[in-house]
Order: structure tokens, then C-alpha cells, then sequence
């Protein structure tokens, strides 16, 4: 079986996927007729040089993906994984030509197809007197003994790239850049590692990995590497590239030691996630700074890639500074990151957490609840909550994940905890505010976040004044918040619904001489019927009068349960507000 | 069986996954003790608004990888899916307010636990006197009937970080910011499709995909979609796509129709090859330019994730002028892509391919063979070769994969398939350059490639003078071809050894009165004892007599078979050259 893959043909893969880059990006043309995308503004080049790549496809971004000023004129694509025809390299050529360059450089990965077509292109080229220079790149390092055939050209030809880019930007010539290129190509490695395979469009995956295995040193082409080794953790994988690569044993070591400066590429090979591209950039620089490498610039992302292989390459390319200036140098290459002209090692990775707002003095101290009265409060309601915990569980179970009342009683246990540490704050917008911050730590979830959040908006009007309207006020504000981040209205069968009867019978308050304990139990009455269920259900109606001795603290802690809106959670919430409120029910579970 | 990853600790992903970009990052800092990364210039954005987002780990490069000038302030980071903790949210806004500021704007993906956690943070934060606004981004196009919890933030997110970017760069206040982009937000949709699911480090995938069916309208976090479809091609797939997003009986349609200017985002949701991005890329366009879609700027690559989800999400937004200005500013964040400031529809994508160069009258016509001895020199070589074919197959089986045979048959029908269109040319510099297309375009393989470049290059010396000198250079240059592309050296056992001892005894030719027969025929006898292997092999030595008939052109053309490096290949060689030149063996096979 053939794997997966959105494709319009087999045939066809690379010449669509050439022609979305394109067609994407309007620094590139097609040349008519070949598998070659060229940048559009190819007329403003005359009296420069043109540096063309390419090679089969597969390896996306590269090479499209870096065509621009700055960095290549131009890119000649095989078929996936195939060598370019030597006639759409030859194309290339004579278009870059046609349009005044002065000479064209060939930038090669070292794969004796590449090799010969480009090789070949060149010839032809020159015979037609067209000045054609070739660097073949071979920056791979997994071979500890030198084969025949030399390097594979690996990610690092990404580098040779933009190096070779800078230059001709810079106006310079065609023997020195291909001169200067050719040493910079001989200063890098490259490694790459991978959990799988990847697989040609119409084909089965190239090799097989057993799931505590991880292939070591592979190419870019679906074939397996030098070394199959156990699965490891990201620090020792990392550690073991880098000392294979950096080796002076092995033939094709990068001599990178302590005191080098490098530019670190982590490349994609295609399918691995971001984020384990990030574990391993991490461990990349940790382990290259623990070898007292400098760093100077680190490139993280999809480079050179391998199709969908699920692995990274390693990159190191040994720098000095006027390297790092063509490195650094602007391009409009789509591919090319932006990268920081500032060295990756030195420099501060972390700031101070910010200093904790100082608390203003709270002039509505003497206005709130005694302490005292407080802890009784809450301690009642604490064990009310502890009591129903498997109760509100049961209930919990036929249309959550049955956890309600294991939620419930943790904060239950923390507020419990927290005020064994002391008093409680005598101020009512001091203790809503620290409730909260208890729940949001403490109480987890979507309950957590919702109970804070109702308490932190509820506490800002009581900060200035703590009579009944400044309370009135504070319930708008908690369902104000509950409704704008927890995107519900009234109506809409949630919690919100006797909460909003409440809230409005509350409105009362505001008026003068209103009664503190006849609102309350006025807005008890409401919110119970609030949550009856507007359609038959099979629950006895628990009768409508409630045993009010709740005060207006109870009314903001507990009254509110979370905001869910799955009909059982609706009922279980009218169970939590009678029981609570009535003691004879608190034993019943 | 959980999912191999490139991890240290399932616990310790999110961590460092940041830890590594902001390591690779000079732009970011990390805040202590927070899972959260700001511009490390925060300090010079006093009176500016602070612009910070985030969400759950694995959407990488969402969300660090927008931060920077022109894009976010800072991101905070959640575990793997989950939202992050409110204290490190409050923490950013504390630590962005701390640097002078003058208010910040969250941009937050509707989901519950961001909007709670953001939201809680931004209470928390106006309590203590900072002004905070909140942006909840929705641009989902997948449920056609709009699902009380809205519509999921997806990829859209991303554009906005851009356009609240570029006003706060502007100096733009928060009202007018947060105004701007939340009329922004509203004219965008998204829709994803995928092969299949991605895991959480720890876990198996979240959901099964048979090998002929697609999910469609999946969301970020390794969720089913809206719809399973059986595989088509990308085509099919992406009008399935577009249909389903802008269809107005969609409720979470975004309103694209004939002569809408967009910006489409073609986004990899992670595991996805890069050649296949490229494919839909084009699909996209194609298909939105067919519609009469405007198309103003295409970004395509990996710009929010659901880890290594091999699949696509594509993002229309519908914009006007003043809106393309803020896509197009500048940004320093290191995932937003190098885009060019034209429009994509409309513009040019392809140039005509350059003029063939006009042939050189040929000096050297007359100083050639005749055209009739040609054809007959050529008619022979290209029978002996067919009558081969078996026998060089069988050779070949030994050591490669059994065509050579095959190869060369193909070589010689071509030849005798062009000699029937009219006489080859008369100069032997443009016979050599007309065999070396012929044999690139029909032959194929490494076989192909050489004899082209070969020929190529030993056709450049034939071009001034066709005496016995230029011969004997002709023969030089074709050598050095060979070995330059071919990266062989004499003595590398490769059919290059016995190329090579005809070549130097060709120098012969150099001197004056040199005879033509004499001097290759001892050529010839060279040539074979360079063939000899080093050490016995069971193969019979063939004799040391040759029967020369064959004058120089089949010197060129023939006796240098392809630089293989297989000892029986080289074996073979010998068998061809001895046989190709003996009438008396042609019949064999």
C-alpha cells in the first residue's frame, strides 16, 4: 500500500508544487517550458553574477525557496528526489545569460546525478561561451571513512546559498565568489537523525524503524543512514550528533571545539513537529555552550527537508566575522528567516519576573465582615461542599466526567488550609480577591477559572465602599465577567440563569433603605426558580422555600456555581444551592 | 504504544521547546519563573501598546515565533493543548506595564480555557489599575450551523497578530487597535483537512483515519473534524475546501466571492511535506482565481500547528488597501515569511525560455569525414551494440541492476532513428555536440551523462582545426570531463583506466608526421591492457591481437563506456571494446 499523500498525479508532483511556490511568490517566474523558477527581476541584474541551484525535488523549501536578491537567481528542479534535466539547466543558464549577468555559478550538492547534469549544462554552456563556474557541496559528516563518492551535499548547501548570494549582491566576481564559497563549503557538517521514513508519492516508505529505534546519519533522500541506534532522550540524541560530528576521528568532521564560533543550523527533514524542533534547538545550544562553542547565529526551521521524514538535521559552519557579515546580510528569499544580527551565545535569554503590585491600603476595612465571622462562614461552607462531594459526583457522572464533586471539595480543602494560616483579610475586597487567587491555583478547571474570575470582578467595586449598592454592583460585575469570558447569556440554560435572577433581584440594594436580609432572600427565591428546568425532568421539585442564613459573602462565594451547560450540571447546581443553604440537608448523601 | 518523539521529558515539552526558540532567538526573553517569551527591546516600547497572546503548547511556531518589532510583545505558553496558567498571563501583562506601555491588547483563540485564563488575567490586571483589552479570535469556517462556544481560533490568529502589530508599531492607541482588529477578525475563515491524526508526547493519536479517507475541518488540537471524505485528488480536495468556507448557507462562511481581494494563508498544520504545501499552494490559487478571487498576497508554510499533523488549513481574509499596508509592514518575527508586496493574481508568472544560440558557422566542414563514411561507421557501431544487448545484460546482472544492455540498445536506435532524418553534419565538432544531445536525451541514466559530457566537451577542440592534434586535445578534454564530473581518477579501477592509457598514448598525435593508424591502434592495445584486472578474476584473458577497423570518430563515440565502479562493469567494458571492434564477434550473443 502506497502511502497517503494530497497529490494531484504522481507524475505531476513537482511540477505543481514548483508552480504553487511560484505562483505565490511574485519574486519568481517560471522559464516556459522547464521545471525552472527564476527570479522575476532578472533584467536588473546585468553586470552581476547569477548563482543557480537546484536538484530534485522533495526538498522544500530548497530550493525555490531561496531565490531572491541576495541570495539565488535561480533554481532547476528534477523530478522527487531525480536529477534536473540537463536541457532546463542549460535553460537556466542561457536565460540568467540572455538577461546581462556576467557569469553564472552552479551550486551543487554533491550526488553524482547533480554532479554529471550540472556538470554536463555547464559544459554545453561554456561551449556557447556563456563564463559557467561549479562548486559541488559535500557538508554531510556521517561517513566516518571517506566513500569514493565523496560528501553527500546536505542543509549546509542552504548556507552556501546565502553566502554566495551576499557576494554577488555585493557586485562580486565570478572566480572570487566561487573561490570564497568553495573554502566556506569545506568549514561545515552536517547530521541528521530521524524516527522514520519518509516516502515517495506512489511509493511504500524507504526503510523501516521499529518504534525504540531512531536511524542516525541519513541523507535527505529516504535512505537509511550509517547507524541505527535506541531511542533516547532529545539531550542524548543531541549529544551523540554532535560528538559523531565533531570527531576528529571521522573523516568528515566539521572541526568545531572549544572557542570555535559556529552558525547552528536545526533543520527540519520535513515531519517532525515544531516543537520537538525547539527540544532540540535547546539542546543543540546547550550542548554545543557546555563545549564552549560560541553560537553566533542559530537558524531554526524547515530548510533542506526530506519530504515528511520526521527528524532534524544539524548544521555547524564554522564563522569569523566577515563570514557572519554575508550571513547577516539582507535577502527576499521567502525561505530565509529572519534571524537577529546578535550572537546566540552571551547574551541575557531571561528578564526578572515583574514586581508584585504593592497592595493599596484598603480604606473599607472596618466596613467588611468581622474576621470571626468570616471564618465561620467559610468553614460552613466548606464542609457543606465536602459533604456532597460524591453526591455532586453521581450527578456529575451521567453527563460530565464525574469529577464535580472531587472539583468542589479540593477547593473546599484549600480554603480550609488557607485559613488555618490565619485571619482572613478584614476587607470584603481583600478576602473575594484572595478567594479568587485560592480557586484559580487550588480548584483547577473550568470551575477554577470561573469562580476567579466572577470574584476578581465582583471585588473592585467593593474596594471603595461595602454598603448594599456597592454590593449590588459587585454581583453585576462578577456576571458581567462570567457572561464576556464564559460566553453565555441568560437563557441560555446554564448557571448564568440563576445567577442573573438573582443579580437582578439584587438591583434593590441600590435603592435607599433597602433591607439587607429580605433582598437576600428574595434573590435566593429567584435563583431557585431560575433553575427550574424548563421542561419536565423526573425530579421532585424540592419545594420553594429555602432556610436562608446565608449573608451576603456566602452569596458571592458559593451561590455561582460554574457555568456548564450540560442539563445535569443545570440540576446538580440547583441541589448544590438548596443544600448549601440548608442545613438539615447538609448530612444527605 | 505512545508515539516516538524527539523529547527529554513528556512533562518538559513545552518548557523547552521554548527554552530552545528563545535560545535560537536574540529578539526574545524568557520571563522567570514563567512559561512566557517578550521582545528582549521591551524597554523601548514606553508609550506604545503591548500586544501579547499565547494558548497552549504544539502550535509551534505559534505563538513565540511572531514575536518581534511589528508583530507580538510577548506569548504565553501553555503545556502541550492546554491554556496556560493566569499567573504567568497577569505576569506578562505586569511585566509589560512595568516597561511603560500604555495598555495592552490580548490576542486570545476562542477556546474556554483561554478566554477563562486570559480573561481572569485581564481582570486581575485592571484591578490593579493597567489597562488590558481582549481580543477572542473565532475565524473556524467548519460548522455550518454556529455551535453556542463560537467559532475556534485557528491560523487566522496569526494575521491579526500582524495587523495589531503594525498599528501598535504606528503608535496606534489600545482603543483603536483593539477596535481595527476585531472588524478584522470578523472577515476571515479557515478550514483545515488532514491524512491523519498527530499525538501529544505520552499519548497515541487522537483519532484513526482508514487509508482512503480525509478529515475535514479539524481543528488544532488533534480533534476529529466535521466530516471524513474519502481521498480525491488535491484539486478535488481543496474545491471541496473552498466550497465549504465561502458557501453563504455556511454560517461561519467567510463572504469571498467573484472580485473579493484576499490574502490566503496555505498553512501546514505540521507533518506535512513541503512538496505537497507546494501542491495545494497551487490548487488554492488556481481554484480562488477561477471563482474571479482576487488574490492580493499568499503566504504559504508552517504558521500554527497541531503538532506533526500531516495536513493543511487554508485562511482567507478578506482585505481592502489600508489593510494590505499592515500585512505588508515590517516585522522582525522570526516565523512570519519574507512576502513580496504584490499582488499575487494578476501579475506575470512565467518568461518565455531564452533563445538557442545561433550555430557558428563551422570552419572545420571540409576538414571532417564525409557524410557517407559517417553513417557507415555509425550504422556499425549502433549494430554491434544491439547485437550485445543480452550479453551486456548479463554482465551487468552480476554487479548492477541488469540494463546496461538496454541502455546502450537505446543509445543506438537513437542514433539510427536520427541518421534516417538526413545526413549528420560534415564538421566532426558539430557531429560530437549532435551525438552528445541525442545521447542526453534518449539514453537517460549516468550512462547518458557521461557519453554526453564526454562528447561535449571533446567537440570544443574540434571547433578550430580537425587535424591530428585537435584529435589527440579532443581526447584530453573529454578525459578531463569525465573525471571532473565523474570524480574518477586513474587507477580507481573505473572504466576511466583504460580512457585514460588511450589518451596518453594518443599524445603521439601531437607530434609532427604522427600516424593516424599506427598511433591507435596501439591506442587500442593499451586501452586493453588497462582493462586487465588487477588480480585474477576466472575471466580468460581475450588475447592481446585487436582487429582495428575502427577510425577515430569511433574512438569518440565508443570506446569509452560509462564510469561505473562495479568490478564487473569493468570486467564488461573490456568485453565491449574487444568485441565492438572485432567483425568476427558481432554476431555473438
Amino acid at each position: 500500500m502506497t502511502s497517503k499523500k494530497l497529490v494531484n498525479t504522481v507524475a505531476g508532483c513537482a511540477d505543481d508544487a514548483l508552480a504553487g511556490l511560484v505562483a505565490c511568490n511574485p519574486n519568481l517566474h517560471l522559464l516556459r517550458g522547464h521545471r525552472v523558477a527564476l527570479r522575476s527581476d532578472l533584467d536588473s541584474l546585468k553586470g552581476r553574477v547569477a548563482l543557480l541551484s537546484g536538484g530534485g525535488s522533495g526538498h522544500e523549501p530548497a530550493h525555490a525557496g531561496f531565490v531572491g536578491k541576495g541570495m539565488l537567481t535561480g533554481v532547476i528542479a528534477g523530478a522527487v528526489f531525480t536529477s534536473p534535466a540537463v536541457g532546463s539547466i542549460l535553460a537556466a543558464i542561457r536565460a540568467v545569460a540572455q538577461a546581462g549577468t556576467v557569469g553564472t555559478l552552479l551550486i551543487v550538492k554533491n550526488y553524482t546525478g547533480d554532479r554529471l547534469n550540472f556538470g554536463l549544462a555547464r559544459e554545453q554552456a561554456r561551449a556557447e561561451g556563456i563564463p559557467v563556474e561549479m562548486v559541488v557541496i559535500g557538508d554531510d559528516s556521517a561517513f566516518t571513512v571517506l566513500k569514493k563518492a565523496g560528501r553527500r551535499g546536505l542543509c549546509g548547501t542552504v548556507l552556501i546559498h546565502k553566502v554566495a548570494g551576499a557576494l554577488a549582491e555585493a557586485g562580486v566576481g565570478l572566480e572570487e565568489i566561487t573561490n570564497r564559497v568553495s573554502v566556506v563549503a569545506k568549514a561545515m557538517g552536517t547530521l541528521g537523525v530521524s524516527l522514520s521514513s519518509c516516502s515517495v508519492p506512489g511509493s511504500r516508505p524507504t526503510f523501516e524503524l521499529s518504534l525504540d529505534e531512531v536511524e542516525l546519519g541519513l541523507g535527505i533522500h529516504g535512505e537509511a543512514g550509517v547507524r541505527r541506534i535506541k531511542m533516547a532522550s532529545a539531550d542524548e540524541i543531541v549529544t551523540l550528533m554532535l560528538d559523531h560530528m565533531t570527531n576528529s576521528s571521522n573523516v568528515s568532521h566539521v572541526p568545531v571545539q572549544s572557542g570555535s564560533s559556529v552558525v547552528l543550523m536545526v533543520n527540519n527533514l520535513g515531519g517532525l513537529s515544531f516543537l520537538e524542533l525547539g527540544i532540540m534547538a535547546d539542546a543543540a545550544v546547550r550542548s554545543l555552550e557546555g563545549r564552549g562553542v560560541k553560537i553566533a547565529r542559530a537558524l531554526v526551521g524547515t530548510f533542506m527537508s526530506a519530504l515528511e521524514m520526521p527528524g532534524i538535521s544539524l548544521t555547524l559552519l564554522l564563522v569569523d566575522e566577515p563570514l557572519l557579515k554575508l550571513i547577516d546580510a539582507e535577502t527576499t528569499a521567502s525561505a530565509w528567516p529572519n534571524v537577529a544580527k546578535v550572537s546566540v551565545t552571551g547574551r541575557k535569554r531571561s528578564r526578572a519576573a515583574p514586581a508584585e503590585p504593592l497592595e493599596a491600603p484598603d480604606s473599607t476595612a472596618t466596613g467588611g465582615l468581622a474576621s470571626g465571622q468570616t471564618v465561620l462562614v467559610l468553614e460552613r461552607v466548606c464542609a457543606t461542599l465536602l459533604g456532597l462531594e460524591e453526591h455532586l459526583n453521581a450527578l456529575d457522572r451521567a453527563a460530565g466526567d464525574g469529577d464535580c464533586g472531587t472539583t468542589h471539595s479540593r477547593a473546599a480543602r484549600a480554603i480550609q488550609g488557607w485559613l488555618k494560616e490565619g485571619p482572613p483579610p478584614a476587607s470584603p475586597a481583600q478576602l473575594l480577591s484572595k478567594l479568587s487567587l485560592l480557586l484559580l491555583e487550588k480548584m483547577g478547571g473550568s470551575s477554577g477559572a470561573l469562580y476567579g474570575l466572577f470574584l476578581t470582578a465582583a471585588a473592585q467595586p467593593l474596594k471603595a465602599k461595602t454598603d448594599l449598592p456597592a454590593w449590588s454592583a459587585a454581583m453585576d460585575a462578577g456576571l458581567e465577567a462570567m457572561q464576556k469570558y464564559g460566553k453565555a447569556a441568560p437563557g441560555d440554560r446554564t448557571m448564568l440563569d440563576s445567577l442573573w435572577a438573582a443579580g437582578q433581584e439584587l438591583q434593590a440594594w441600590k435603592s435607599p433603605g433597602a433591607n439587607l436580609f429580605h433582598v437576600l432572600t428574595k434573590a435566593v427565591q429567584v435563583s431557585e426558580a431560575g433553575t427550574q428546568p424548563p421542561r419536565k425532568t423526573g425530579l421532585e421539585p424540592l419545594g420553594s422555600h429555602l432556610y436562608v442564613t446565608l449573608n451576603k459573602l456566602i452569596s458571592f462565594v458559593y451561590l455561582f456555581p460554574p457555568l456548564n451547560r450540560e442539563r445535569s450540571t443545570y440540576l446538580r447546581g440547583t441541589v448544590r444551592l438548596r443544600e448549601m443553604c440548608s442545613p438539615s440537608t447538609v448530612s444527605r448523601t
